[in-house]
């Protein structure tokens, strides 16, 4: 295979999905794949979806990654439909809300992840602009991005892309939920108080998650959902504190493990800042083991 | 006209970009747009362009945003043409590298909003990964937020969309430089030492730029340019921390100003956190006039 | 009547009881009541429980307050059964645990304030030492003052002292679940920022009872609790700082409202710092109200 | 011997009293002693003594502390008499001002513990209500973890513990001041820094008292003493951050020592934080030492 | 009178002497003075007091303003003869050791602003260098600046030079002992809790000096006495945090005052930020006013 | 020779200047050297500098080190006049504007130290008064000393003094412009992250200084001006908060390097906090290698 093309497909938001395509390939230099992304904005109606997601597959992608909040509520119950229908194969990532239905996307054939820690906004108009949008999702970007939750996904994708690059057909699509025991457990913090700030910080975005539906969808007077929503976004804004914290302390022990992409896309690592990265053999074996493990 | 509709196409990623189609429509009740984004994640070849934008125009858009770093390079040279050549509206999102072809966006008739202090991030192997990566895009979202810099963004967009929905043909497109003579003289900071903090803030984005610059393309030996990208990624982060205190001086007094959208995609506007927002006449009828300006 | 006294029984602890005599009379020039407190220390079996509250008797209380945790299980429910046979009016504070036996505590006649709030520690061996444990509460205590939690306590006390001092004999016990509403709707944060950092803080501190709930009596591998422990004393330190935020944003404002007690013990208020404290006639008003309505 | 009995007597408050039974068993497990407390609450008069402390004895305690601020004044006075005629061993745990009476409490037959960094509070109506109260108690208590001091008391008291298991009646009573140097050379920090940093919290809270008792004692107008006793509590604000900054140092090296009690009550100590606490054989061997030496 | 010449000798070093002279012309425009400092560095012996301090009397000097720590000592005690020797107004600028000879000074017809929050450094060679000595002085330069001490400064010289223009002989030398009550009393923040803050900024530069006191004379082993210098340079950075959070809050309120000089030299004023200061009226009167009062 | 004198001349202030004494000499215990200085203040026209600099030759220094901004303009440039004719060897120390006079430094025959980042401050009289002149400072010293620009300084001069001890007549004048490579490059940081934030510092204060330039000299509305020289202020601020960062990081290894002088004014140094200062051997001979090198 050459290239392995990525189609990315967004409705709605949530936290990983703004700098989703560019964990794929931060640098901008990767050599094996080619993402493509469709969205419809902040909406997610079933005719947003019609219209916008067949585009994604004039590109014909080798794997389609669908993000999105709540995959539940018709439109992303077409996306998922649409994506079973034509049978490229599909990861659904997705916040808390999707635990629920973990076993309809097992039938439909759907791989996925389900992002406990990545909460609804607090989306009362007399709180939320876009200043306050952006403000938000910066914060809980960071989380996801210290505890570990983006090096999840993308190591899940590049597992996949190299599994496709063998030409391998029978693709062991992941199955995660990222709750804070895989944060605890699979995390490469160094110094075990970092490992429990980060813990907290990600604890942080579920009692995020818990406030900001009561405040949106329960709550029905101004002066009850405003101090709710802004108590939510509060909880972001220490919740990145307590994340860069934890990072600060990596950092003070020349301990931060960073994951690059290599050009052709094999995973490096590296932890001591001044030294160029090497190839992660470790994850490489496990990504192959896999694949002989389908293969066989 | 119907819904306005608005494609915005993506190669690249500058700070602006991640967050840019959830500014307008941030709680996803707008009736009167429908936005359809298609991107290249952070490839921006030619050939990516070529394959990709056309399915923009597959949406019939009314307006595009164009967003991508440096638009003199090849690629969005490319994008930049095929813009002029299918005739509808363009404005060009990007960082201070675009300041050179203001001319030449003049002349393409395209519109353009030049975000000075939207920095080049570190682009050092040795240094990022997808992880560092989307920290420092976290931390240039939070200082473009707070400083109102994307305020200015979905408040042009919003313009041109009210333009739009009267049946005018012959937008008024932006021409902006957002140096940080904007946030002194535009911004809505109650207090003077928070509009300095954020006018700091700002500022050092611009520093950012200059050092990953130096860091990224002058020099060649690794000991000579880790450190630098790591310093210019520090300064990210207190960059990000100085807007944040700016922030809190506001939320002190009470004074944050918030500028939702209504579901008509009139601009709204609230001081006080606890009453509701209410139509900014004075924002609307300068568009309008624009308008009438436009229309003579 | 002259002194009313108040006997205060603690067994195991919880947040709110270290410091809770010294609420109903902080400057120690308090004329109308007489305070004696008979603790278990951190046991709370049926037979520490027995040996130590009859002692209470022994000083003729007026009333009775029985702080302990979790008030279902054997000693504090002997404590409860003590309570409501001996006949003097009771009132159980006690942590989120308690909402259970609610309807249980009613039948009994005894008055109760249930902090939601009021966490789980961190027991672990491995972790809770002495200094770790002292810390924590120093945290929780910080958090239950600001928020207000504090001050509802011992208006509650204050409140049946003032009935008692009537010589009133039909008290009207407080039936109170202080959650996080109770902040948002009772406090008298005049920044509504800081009343959204303080609720922050108090929702905090629920999320650490929920992780010290699972790491106690759930995980059983070290490898697991120990982390888990840690990072809800991580919650525990960030709520505390969040906390004094919002009070921090009060000074800066000149409102921090204080309610000290007179000699008379009647409540006092004032907002500004340099001013005195004056009679809070609203409050007292609504406490002689109160016993207006029982007399009748 | 079977469980040994510690009985606590507290009139008024210092900040090492709130927690202090919470020390000698912090994870409510300790099967060797029995703890019960008696308190006046804030008051100690000498009628709140003579009705209070003998129901204490009805204990029948195999050890008395004693805790209370300044105990030269009437009520502790009466207290120390009664411990000295009740011939019970008695410890005396006070404040700095409890230095110039050390000569009494030699002669009277009692050990001490005065903490010379345990501050008055700022008792002025304008200022201290049962808010600022529980806070000021929530700084210093902090303070008194982290640099050590509380860990100073439980272990003079588990000394004194273990030799009354042994059955020994000649007990070695503690004779000790608590000032900085005991933190610089008693204490268990491995970094020098936060070492000097907890020194620093400490020598703070003697200025508080310092400040506090010219506020208190010696400034009569309110334009004098309110500023006095407010500039006390942010010295105490930031004295419990400096300690917590020490802290994290250690938290950041992996080196918080931690000195949980065993079921049995012998003393634990650990370091790293993943690995379960083993005996401290060199403390547990010094306090059988000198049990050795008091049987000869 | 033409220009009014101070000169400046300072031998040694104490907080307010770095930046002294700059005080007096912070923009460089004043035309009413000439300024002529001359220093022995670090030294203070008499012969280096004998060698330098002549050359001052070069420039005619029609004030002498003298800065050193410890004016008792013989270096210092002999610049202090000479100056009465000399006949021309003097005023000793020193630390709180000045304190002791403050009758010693009357006689000697020198004026003096002794600044008990001035401290002694902690002048251990295993502690201080060249970066540790410039952080302190940072440090406590903040503290000085902030707490409004090195405003008193300014403004006695810029009275007595007011005095000196109008050809006054009998000048009215400052005698002053500047205490925290001075800050309390005189400064100019608008906030009670900034002053609070200030002044707590203030009390701890004092603690500095007994720990440091301490440190250099008292403790002779090294592991005594490093601990202590390392404590009172960590309470320098604390209070110079502290003092930079009054000032915050002043910002916050855009309530900072500034007293400019003017080109005349004339005392301005201004509080809020944006407007243009103006000539502090009630400042210049009462210092005319002291003139009328000495011309009678 | 005896002792080396070394004469100081400062006209104007840069931040480096108001401590550059003191770092020659900070425990005020070395024999080797006599320091005298002569100031003009703030002023820097051509008269102070005729009136004043004559006075410093009469102490017959052996090495004249110059301090001021801009040595370009006239005031400065008398002085490199006088000090070419009079033939004393002299160091220019000075900011980043002196870049431009290299050449005609070298070609005067003098040495310079150019410290790119010695910001101008915002010297506007709406802004900068007596206070925030020092607060600047204050934070600036900071900068300098612990990026290491303060070390660099008294190395040199030691280095000088090194060589003029031997009697070498040929001194090898330094010749060195300070930038961020010279902090990358030369500094003693341990950690890479704490270097980095230095560095961050480093880059921070040139950035005041170019927004200060344009605050000044070339904005001329106040509505402009004073939005930026209060942004360049706050920038100090942070750059000293990120400075006092990396120190924190480097205190937390224990890595501190410190180089105190001993009474001989050899080069000592030491990193653990708590042993004693070593000669600096490396640092010596490279000293002495310079000297023989001269020598041959």
């Amino acid at each position: 295979m050459g290239k392995v093309k990525i189609g990315v497909f967004k409705c709605g938001n949530i936290g990983a999905a703004p700098v989703f395509e560019l964990l794929l390939d931060e640098l901008a230099e990767r050599e094996d794949i080619k993402v493509r992304t469709v969205t419809t904005g902040s909406k997610m109606a079933v005719e947003d979806v019609e219209e916008a997601l067949p585009k994604l597959y004039q590109f014909n992608p080798n794997l389609i990654i669908f993000i999105s909040p709540n995959p539940a509520i018709p439109g992303p119950t077409k996306v998922r439909e649409i994506l079973t229908d034509k049978g490229v194969p599909g990861v659904v990532i997705s916040d808390g809300v999707a635990k629920r239905i973990k076993d309809e996307l097992e039938k439909q054939g759907l791989g996925y992840i389900v992002i406990m820690g990545d909460p609804l906004i607090g989306a009362r108009r007399e709180f939320l602009d876009p200043i306050e949008m952006a403000i938000f999702n910066s914060n809980i970007i960071k989380v996801l991005a210290i505890t570990g939750v983006l090096r999840i996904l993308h190591q899940e994708v590049d597992r996949l892309v190299a599994t496709l690059k063998e030409e391998d057909t029978s693709l062991n699509l992941p199955k995660l939920l990222v709750d804070t025991d895989v944060i605890r457990d699979k995390s490469t913090f160094s110094n075990p108080y970092a490992k429990a700030k980060a813990m907290a910080a990600y604890e942080l975005t579920k009692k995020i998650a818990e406030i900001d539906t009561q405040a949106c969808f329960i709550e029905k007077e101004r002066g009850r959902y405003i101090p709710l929503v802004a108590c939510a976004h509060e909880i972001a804004q220490i919740a990145a504190r307590l994340a860069e914290e934890a990072r600060e302390i990596e950092k003070s022990l020349d301990t931060v493990v960073r994951n690059p992409h290599s050009k052709k896309g094999t995973p490096l690592t590296k932890t001591r800042l001044m030294p160029p990265p090497i190839l992660d053999e470790e994850i490489y074996k496990r990504w192959l083991k896999t694949l002989e493990t389908e293969e066989r």
